[in-house]
């Protein structure tokens, strides 16, 4: 039995409480949580004791914890846990700065320490389905992934201040699933961005649409598409294409079912927010913590898997900035 | 080359005339057509001459006669067609009485004729794809057949009143295609019909709307379902469902893209018109026609077809009346 | 907190107890089951207790029952949880013999009781989706409704033979679907079967492959194509067709992939055993019968619902036998 | 009626021909074609005359011509027929070399020549569908144009060699897409190139596998998708991303039929060859020449166009070389 605490209640922190409460062979045993009635009422569902995160890097009782806090507190509170012996779950991104990442990632390798990084879509039953006919040699070799992602709508603007921008926040997910399709590193990155939904998010430094175009030193190509609207929903689609063939996820809708009239045939929007979307995502990310936590096996997406989507981010970036192909080794 | 008379240039007429001018091996010769101006029109358009049906029927020039006159006419021109030597091609029905049907086809085999009647769904592009795939043992042994076949609109009433009803107008294609795809006649029909569309259908003694059940000798199923109202356009979808798979024909659309916005995904609604979605089918029945006559080989589709599925029809309106299953050895 | 009794633990036992153990507002208190191992492993699995049929109708803590036994003890536990003062959820059907229904309901009613009945089609989302576009007006007045039920495969011989049949066992749901999808009661039914995927089961005096036709007061229309054998999976489909449109539930597919290689373009089969199929379905049934419980209300499916389902049934039987339209009066 | 003189009798020459004897409101008159027997064949299918291309400019009974002959010849020829004083339809592209296409496009203008250029997606029914649904304001604000098209294998070594490479030859149909789609012009050009289908191809200095991004003043973007390999037939598909919705345009399968069975369900591959493809799209472009020419108006497709998505060609060739974004007005 796998023993855990979770650090912060928020949206993201409660999704992962109630997976830990419905994996065989985990238990929900602490909360940090600083706003008192969530705290309260999240203990009071699952019985879990309310400690404070130094009470919980101490506590005998816990092996394992899962960082929900905000985004400038995961660095430390990873090398906290690795230190105190605790197995590590935290939510992408380890830091928006990159020297700060590969700083926590050389604490977690001299402490020999655990750490799991939330790259959900990788447990995605689709895009699992998807990778496993690559890996069954349906499709030959790959040759090109192409990533959809577009968001229902933007965040506020408050959270794109604190997010590091779209290639830092959004991208990201992209930049982990092109590495997982792709099979090896990309060498070089073009990135193309534009504001076309919100000239506020402009006026924040940011972006809203994007398009990524990066290649391995094999000549395989990736690009990724994203937009912070979508009126249809929550737009999250792969296609890869392989030597003898292609294989695509395709968007899951909120209902199977079709309407026809004067007007044509009508299906339903997608699901339109990540918590439903990934809802088996989720459930399926925190088992694969369990299972790698009691096996004493290395977690399935590492802080390496943080760090080089990270770094394609920065080099998006430079891209940008610089209107030319940047090469992933100008970062790393 | 094979030489064509046309007798009739109404709207089926000319989809006829259009297919013999386009098809390689036929060319357009006469026209027999009481409506001068409609007559002249065709003429033009296509280069050939006028004639009476006598005068067709006495030509030297003329092999093959396509029959798009009314209904009640078609059993005296197969007639003295057949006796003047020319190949037919005859529009369904051969007549709506079963009695002047057989008479009529003897008259076919006495003259030693060559008689093809017009059941155009069997030369549909998608329909043949869906027969290929039985034939190649995709779906292995044929278990059930379902059918779906709604009209747009009904027909106008007083078509209604020559059609001898939705069974021997409509259905008949359905009982058609039902042999085509079971590969072996039925045994027994059960029918239910109700008027739901428009009670003037009812006023004048048809349904608009009908279920069909047929069981064949060694208990393979097939089900019709009609309905005179499909706002979203013209309905016919086929689905044979077999000992190791199913293979369905599903509707041509308007045009293959998709919108996706808030409503979610729309795509546009059926081809609505028989001329429209079975344009290819009438291509090919014509082909089909014009090779059958220049290699002297029989017709893919015979009066034995017509007379069949006319029977068919009678079984369904006899098992209306009386509410119980009715053996086709009933009415053949 | 509505707290219940498991009575049984086989296969839809354990599907109960753990929708009861994931619902909100539901405990799991005891459960009886007469295989010791069995009932040891689940007890240890929800921490319930284990107490024999006569102990839970005693105990004071328990609110509520789910029956899972063989369908013999059915009507005697209904009414002795009813005589007992609990709610009653119980597995269909109540009894295949229609007096016998009708006296247990006679008790139902006689005290009061609460009594749900396991028709689970009815909370799937995708077909809840379906009925809720019907009521929002999207399809105009029901016309017609098409449900296609299709098993993987045939069940064991001897379960055939406790089933009752293929109509009172597998188009039991059918019927009840298409009563919820008509909105109103049929009024005659016609059916035809025969053995077409193994004639043991005809040996065993059932049908492997039926259809049913049946119409109500004012001519709508519903049939039913069922077969044991589908090998793309469980094939489970509902089609309602309307005065100003159609809605359809299409399969859930094991994956929402699409491989496109020399062969074409393929999805993966369709989810192929009921329990996957109807995951949410059974868990959203169990969270009503909490609600229902909760309320004071009457549950979504009652006694009465099972009961029109197995006439149905009845009708079906007696229209194979006569080869004719059965009136359900002749029945009910 | 527009009296038509066909240059080239060789694929896309036949298929124009075609075209041009069965729209109607076009004749065709003479052909110029320098293999005896083809110019025999093509002569007897449509009864045209044989002349030469001289004769055919010198000729009082030809309105205009059709130029399917070899690229370097294209110039020549438009500069002669518009000096002649014919309506001219040429296949793309003009030339290969920019500086050649300008003195071409200036001797068009000063004999205020009519010039229509042969790109057939834009007469594609589908791809009118997508516009049209754009044009309706279905989708808002256009953003983001993605279009995908994959060859089902590449073109003989020899015509690699003639064809000016992968984007002057196959992504220039894309280019001229993407300026439809955008509705204004690109700004800058990213390309990204890989030999991945056949080395020789690499040795051959041209490409297989490329990715364009292209950006407009206003921030839209376009991203292009091309290998030279699709197993599954010929890949073409648009996605157009606006600010209220999305519009796609799908692939035309062999046949609309499914077939299910323990591997799933199965759909046919697409056509695969693109005269099977485009076949509606070639019809349509000649019609759409013979309107304008009756008419007096300018054609739907200009040299301009050739122009201009030749130049995007250029620029991607040359941001490969310079792994750089390359603004088009660099080349133009």
């Amino acid at each position: 039995m796998v023993r855990f605490g979770v650090l912060g209640a928020g949206r993201i922190g409660q999704v992962h409480a109630q997976a830990i409460a419905s994996v065989k062979g985990a238990s929900f045993v602490a909360l940090a949580e600083p706003v008192e009635a969530v705290a309260k009422q999240v203990a009071d569902e699952y019985g879990c004791d309310l400690r404070s995160i130094d009470e919980i890097a101490g506590s005998d009782d816990i092996d394992a914890v899962v960082i929900c806090t905000p985004t400038d507190t995961h660095a430390d509170l990873i090398e906290q846990f690795c230190k105190a012996g605790k197995a590590v779950f935290c939510e992408k991104p380890i830091d928006l700065d990159i020297g700060r990442v590969r700083a926590c990632l050389k604490v977690v390798e001299e402490t020999d320490g655990t750490l799991m990084l939330g790259f959900q879509r990788r447990f995605d039953p689709d895009f699992n389905a998807l990778r496993k006919a690559i890996d069954e040699g349906r499709i030959g070799e790959v040759e090109m992934v192409t990533l959809t992602s577009r968001d229902p709508g933007a965040p506020p603007l408050d959270y794109i201040d604190r997010s590091g921008g779209i290639f830092r926040d959004m991208t990201i997910h992209d930049f982990d699933v092109a590495r997982w399709m792709l099979g090896e590193e990309v060498e070089t990155v073009y990135a193309s961005a534009s504001v076309l939904t919100d000239p506020a998010i402009g006026d924040h430094g940011d972006y809203d649409s994007a398009n990524v175009t990066m290649r391995t030193a094999t000549g395989k190509h990736c690009t990724i598409t994203n937009s912070r609207r979508a009126t249809y929903g929550y737009d999250q689609r792969i296609e890869v294409h392989g030597s003898t063939g292609s294989v695509s996820a395709e968007n899951t809708l909120e209902a199977n079912i079709t309407v026809a009239d004067a007007n044509g045939y009508q299906r339903p929007p997608t699901l339109d927010f990540f918590m439903t979307r990934y809802t088996a995502a989720y459930a399926n990310e925190i088992a694969a913590f369990v299972r790698s936590v009691a096996d004493g096996a290395a977690p399935p997406t590492t802080g390496e898997d943080g760090l080089r989507a990270l770094a394609m981010a920065e080099a998006a970036l430079l891209s940008i900035k610089e209107k030319r192909e940047v090469r992933l080794d100008e970062i790393l």
